[in-house]
């Protein structure tokens, strides 16, 4: 339809795109542009009233409908009859791990930006380790290894969890590259954790900086974001957790590790937004960011290690560095100062917002570079012009759900796949357009330098890239 | 000159107005409205050449020159020749101490907002113990203590410290009110502690929200404030601090206290402006404040002393609990997270805010009816019809300037005194009229409140109103 949007494939059977919230409706544009398929077999599914006169005006099939725990075998058995089509879950409240069973067993493709639990999880679980995204994660795991193989289903494609650990690979690559290896891209596993191994890297931070603002300054008692208020508010209040590195010589008091699974990872008493660590970006350089559970954490730290999981011989720290926008580190304020989640909640539109970019790339550091950040500096004005109805922090999102959907279509019968386990050239190939910069950066900054003068604090000046000096106290 | 700005008498000899930011610029037309005085012989000094535009237009003098430790005495002796006039310090970096004793020595009548030290003090005294501002308070009670009596000098008469210490005597007596005990105001100390400890009053927070905001999101590597951006850093990387109440069961590990001087307060091996209490007031309700030190926690817990400084029978517990402006806490937060202080200021102009209050006041807690909030609830819009070249939170400073001032001149023989030992009743009323809405609001909330669900924390369940339970986890 045009050259300058190559359309990567043909779907067959439906498309239903599960929740239609900031990411949803990002989606479905690249979606039209990038695939061949039957617009009338094109649905939307989401329960909130709102949606409906945006897609009735845009001519999308779509049913207000709640996907839940009695109702989404139906539901999906309606909307698959003939047992092919793909399903892009781009929902709150849903059970990644259920609908992606049921697809697997209609043969329907299916992709997911986060592994969600069914409404009510997060708050009403009481037991903390049974509320950390490497209990969500293992779940997924364990269905992985039981069911090996089979239709594919593509399990936290978004830009976090997702895209960052295609940066992660090429940051790899890049830092091979600059320290003189000749180095070919592995093409396994083993491959890629001996490559993070051989280069001396201790850890990863998920270091992003949003600096997306509008000229409103944020109302009282409302929770602004640049995505999902829903989603934030639940991941920051599931405990702070990261995964933990063979280099690591402390651990929080308040850390409790995982006696099966992966053992990748920790967690901490805490809720990760309000537990903060020192980074660094291009654009603040050091910052505070919000030690933020996410899927990616467990998922690199798992996908790196080197040797058995309960006694490796390598394994990197990984974790999230998160400073959401302005707003948002206001409504976390708030929110966590009054003890109360606020009613009213906020998604920063592209066109209220005036100034800023989504810096979200990985930091590895430890290595004899000190540390490389790599990833995607991209702007809200440039996102004006790429692609309707997001802005940029959706646009890294939706634009990382295409390539998951290139992929998958290009390989239908690879079981449940996590994002570190796909072509990570393939991927990047395709969602780079919607990017913007896209850039490495090194720095001689470590958690060492510019600590609050007068004070002591707990660090070991010893090694500097000790998640004891990260941790903030 | 005009019915509705009363005259409060006549000051004569020269008037000096060392410093013109924010508070100084705002003080100056108050001055003017309300003291007699011989216009050529008022004079300001500020090595900002910034002010000689705007004091040269108003036909104001003016000496661009900073006050040191060098030249004080011969720029003091040279203003005040005739041994009589009246010191008006707003300045940063100039030691309230020696002014204030050269002031006394002269004949002049002085007054300032805070106990400032000579510049280089907060960030070059290597003793955190001599960084606090129990030390620099102590000194100046020392200097009472030698030397009793003469020319008035009225110490730390700003909002807070200054205004509050009269709020809590108002609140005082309206608790005594509401709570069905018939009491006359007393008139001296020992009266106003025993009716504190009389009513159970365990605390006091000065309870500070500051909604003031402009339309301009707030820019990278600058700080933002309503009021001077370097004296809010100062006193931000001081140690936290508080009065010390004898109702505590608990300290917290990382306290010291002193052994020498009034005994009232103890401080925290952290900066007070990333140390977080919960807090209550009447526009958010419950909030995070800062416990950023303060003059006023200090004296208050010490003024309203029962019993020896050592073993009291009652001592309330005293802090602030400052939540500033939105930017301000992004400036913090920022500054904080990049270990780094903005070399850019900013304090946000009357004409540019759009929105917000700077609502001050005290909480006394712990009584019979939980808890009392009582202040000032000054917006910026009626700011700008009171008086000019202010915002909200200026004129809360500037009006209780001028209402010590008032107090000094029909008291020019007071010695050095702090806003306790003042006539509450006498220096409202010189104030109000520049307060907006002062109101009383009861509420049932306690620390114990609105606490995070899921994770356990340090708190003291029986006793709602410890510190322990104030104090953030
Ligand atoms: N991996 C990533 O980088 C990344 C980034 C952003 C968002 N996400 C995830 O993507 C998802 C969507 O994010 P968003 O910003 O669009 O969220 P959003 O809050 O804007 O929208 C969520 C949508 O889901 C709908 N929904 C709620 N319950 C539903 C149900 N039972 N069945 C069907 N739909 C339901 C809501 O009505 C809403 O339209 C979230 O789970 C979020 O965590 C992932
Ligand atoms: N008690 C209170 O409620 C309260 C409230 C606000 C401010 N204050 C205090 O009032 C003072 C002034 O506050 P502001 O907001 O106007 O500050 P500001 O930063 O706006 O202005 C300070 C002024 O002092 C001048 N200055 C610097 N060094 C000087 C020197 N050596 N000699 C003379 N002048 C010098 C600066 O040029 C500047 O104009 C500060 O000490 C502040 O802590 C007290």
């Amino acid at each position: 339809m045009s050259q300058s949007h190559p359309v990567y494939g043909r779907i067959d059977g439906p498309i239903v795109i599960i929740g239609f919230g900031s990411i949803g409706k990002g989606t479905l544009p690249l979606i039209q542009r990038h695939f061949d398929y039957d617009a009338e077999k094109l649905v939307v599914i989401d329960p909130n009233p709102d949606t409906h006169l945006f897609l009735s005006q845009h001519g999308i099939r779509h049913e207000q409908l709640a996907i839940t725990r009695d109702n989404y075998r139906d539901v999906l058995n309606r909307l698959f009859p003939e047992g092919q089509g793909f399903c892009v879950n781009l929902s709150v409240d849903t059970s990644s791990l259920d609908l992606m069973k049921h697809c697997r067993e209609l043969g329907v493709l299916y992709i997911d930006t986060v592994v969600e639990p069914w409404a009510g999880f997060y708050f009403d679980t009481e037991n903390n380790a049974e509320r950390t995204n490497y209990a969500l994660r293992q779940k997924v795991r364990d269905e992985k290894a039981a069911n090996p193989g089979g239709t594919t289903a593509v399990s936290c494609c978004g830009a976090n969890p997702g895209m960052v650990s295609w940066f992660v690979k090429e940051a790899l690559l890049t830092l091979a590259r600059d320290t003189g290896r000749e180095v070919d891209a592995p093409d396994n596993r083993d491959g890629w954790a001996a490559l993070m191994q051989s280069l001396g890297v201790k850890g990863v931070h998920i270091a992003e900086r949003d600096t997306q603002a509008r000229r409103l300054p944020r109302p009282r008692g409302t929770f602004v974001n640049t995505w999902s208020v829903e989603g934030f508010i639940s991941e920051g209040f599931q405990p702070a957790e990261l995964g933990w590195g063979t280099h690591e010589t402390w651990m929080p008091e308040n850390a409790h590790s995982h006696d099966r699974g992966c053992r990748a990872g920790i967690w901490l008493e805490r809720p990760g937004a309000i537990t903060r660590v020192h980074t660094w970006c291009p654009t603040p350089g050091p910052q505070f960011g919000f030690l933020v559970t996410h899927n990616e954490a467990i998922s690199i730290s798992d996908y790196y290690t080197v040797g058995a999981a309960d006694a490796p011989d390598f394994r990197p720290t990984c974790h999230y560095a998160y400073h959401p926008s302005d707003d948002a580190v206001l409504s976390l304020h708030e929110m966590f100062g009054s003890g109360r989640q606020q009613t009213t909640h906020e998604i920063l539109d592209v066109d209220e917002i005036v100034e800023g970019i989504d810096e979200l790339g990985v930091l590895l550091y430890g290595h004899e570079k000190n540390a490389l950040w790599y990833g995607s500096r991209l702007s809200n004005a440039e996102t004006r012009k790429l692609a309707p109805f997001q802005n940029a922090t959706g646009l890294q999102v939706t634009s990382a759900v295409l390539a998951g959907m290139v992929w998958a279509l290009d390989n239908p019968q690879a079981g449940i796949v996590e994002t570190d386990e796909m072509d990570h050239a393939r991927c990047l190939e395709v969602q780079r357009p919607y990017l913007g910069p896209v850039e490495a950066h090194y720095t001689d900054w470590t958690p060492l330098q510019d600590r609050w003068e007068h004070f002591p604090e707990d660090i070991d000046e010893s090694d500097p890239w000790q998640f004891r000096n990260v941790l903030a106290t």
